[in-house]
């Protein structure tokens, strides 16, 4: 091991060195250091910039030890390979950058296990709260009841009424009522909605809204289809299943509950030469690379990621820093993106 | 705020217990760790051991506080959006959860003020060691000089030839040459090479292996653009400015060190109506959706992620584990995958 490490001692600047380099005082720096909010963009800068030249190595550890805390939070995401999740962090990014503040990364690929067992990792590492991205309403509950010692807790993605945690989370039954409505303006009326299984909020939700767009327009849904999960290679199946209904006029319409599922339903469409959007619209749920980058790009419904990890972060901070913190819940709208898959 | 700490005491081990185990006075370990040119690099690498397997944290202001390692270790990531790290986070996973470990996460953005702070974070955070994937070799140099307490940590993605530290790396500059060697035997003989900055260590052996194919065929670059960076609209960029070169005759090739770069290319081109591969064959790197799922799907070299998350923690937590690890430099094996862009 001792080979791996650098002859050179570690430079000795100290705090002094760094204010008179910077030319403020050392409160000045030890606010640079603690509360960036307090200090002027100009003086930060050149506070920040005297600290590269000295190579002066703020000293993280006593400052967490005398807090209890390391200057950072956690974020759990259901699944990084997600642009959705991606978006989450940069805001959660955005959001601790501006007070000084780091994230730290996990991912539970929605698994209950990996999300407790991360709650209770981010707890022994003392970070400052955590933020959770949930998809069941089971996990919540399990999760909840497991871990009751007071670490804040904020859900993503997930909306809980009971008062007791921070929630923000993207309102998906609007956005199943968008995604419908467009639709239907494009003059589909035999509608399909694939999107699996309920036991995932968001997509409980979106099956939701499309019931109530259908129902304004005094529609039955022609079937609903919950495939074991929502990605690729799931739409792929529902969409060789489907092809022989399309082709005999039964359907005209496909919301499917993410992109994913929509790019597979539309590949298992074109390999039996059915055309999309001539013979059926086709609308996907997310936004992303999926949808836009398809040889059909796909009309979606956005969700406003970096917003609600931006959002979930000042809540959690304001919960860790505010004695009189009140648990809200948030719900962000989401917007619709319509592109080749639904012309008419 | 103690009401969110683990009830739980960490372990304590302190300097004695790091003299003990390593066989020396306190006095030395005190040296090892204030003034390492005074002690034997042997000696220097019994303390370093000990206070790994103790969970000591060589801190100034931790040292007299309790210091136990939680069950983790911490993988800070490039690129986020970018799949390869995705795959990357996912070896790491595996390999972790073979040895009942955890993996947190962070993003630097291939930023050395966020990678410099989340090595900084995670040894706060008491995780067992730290795999830091890197692209900058000036960032490389920073770094270990700053960082230089005692953490394990393992450079990912990144190669460096010292036996300071153990690296996992994928062998670039056979990528290069593999996908230069593909557009010769595919027929094109006019070829560019796309990418840049040189500083990213990936781009510059891609460009080597480019360089030394071409050399072998006793041909020479038609030309080298290195676009600021190496994303989908810098790709855009660069096939704009080379379309009347390509309708000329001029190029009939083009090695890109990226797919997103590749796929940005492809669509400059063709809003320029200039067919590919009929008019020239690109190839991309990494195989990523970019190049999978585009309208004309782009040839590519992949490049074994998730191995190297595996393997590189693999070294990891030998390195954490084993008294007598000795640091390696693992280099994986890049492979060619032909689609569309380049059919003749």
């Amino acid at each position: 091991m001792s080979d791996a490490l650098p002859r050179e001692e570690p430079t000795s600047a100290g705090i002094k060195d760094v204010a008179a380099l910077a030319g403020v005082s050392i409160a000045t720096v030890s606010n640079a250091l603690n509360h960036r909010e307090r200090v002027a963009a100009p003086t930060l800068g050149r506070i920040d910039r005297a600290i590269g030249m000295l190579g002066y190595i703020p000293n993280g550890a006593a400052r967490s030890l005398a807090a209890g805390r390391t200057r950072s939070f956690g974020l759990i995401l259901s699944d990084l390979g997600n642009s959705l999740f991606v978006d989450i962090a940069r805001g959660a990014e955005r959001a601790a950058d501006e007070r000084g503040l780091s994230v730290v990364l996990a991912n539970s690929d929605g698994k209950l296990e990996r999300e407790d067992r991360y709650v209770e990792l981010f707890a022994e590492t003392r970070v400052r709260g955590v933020l959770l991205t949930l998809n069941d309403a089971s996990h919540f509950r399990a999760i909840v009841g497991r871990h009751a010692h007071g670490q804040p807790l904020v859900m993503l993605n997930f909306h809980d009424d009971s008062g007791r945690y921070c929630t923000a989370s993207i309102d998906n039954e609007a956005g199943g009522h968008l995604a419908t409505t467009h639709l239907l303006e494009t003059g589909r009326r035999r509608i399909v909605f694939v999107g699996g299984p309920d036991t995932l909020q968001p997509v409980a939700d979106r099956r939701r809204g499309f019931r109530r767009a259908l129902a304004s327009a005094a529609l039955d849904p022609v079937d609903e289809i919950a495939p074991t999960w929502v990605n690729r290679a799931d739409g792929w199946q529902v969409g060789q299943a489907l092809a022989d209904r399309v082709l005999g006029g039964d359907i005209d319409g496909i919301v499917a509950a993410s992109d994913l599922l929509a790019a597979g339903i539309v590949q298992a469409l074109s390999e039996r030469s059915i055309r999309v959007p001539e013979a059926l619209g086709v609308i996907g749920y997310d936004n992303n690379q999926a949808a836009w980058d398809a040889p059909i790009p796909i009309s979606t419904v956005s969700q406003p990621g970096e917003e609600l990890g931006f959002v979930g972060s000042q809540l959690l901070i304001d919960e860790v820093e505010e004695p009189d913190h009140e648990h809200r819940a948030i719900r962000l709208a989401p917007s619709l993106i319509a592109r080749r898959s639904t012309e008419r």
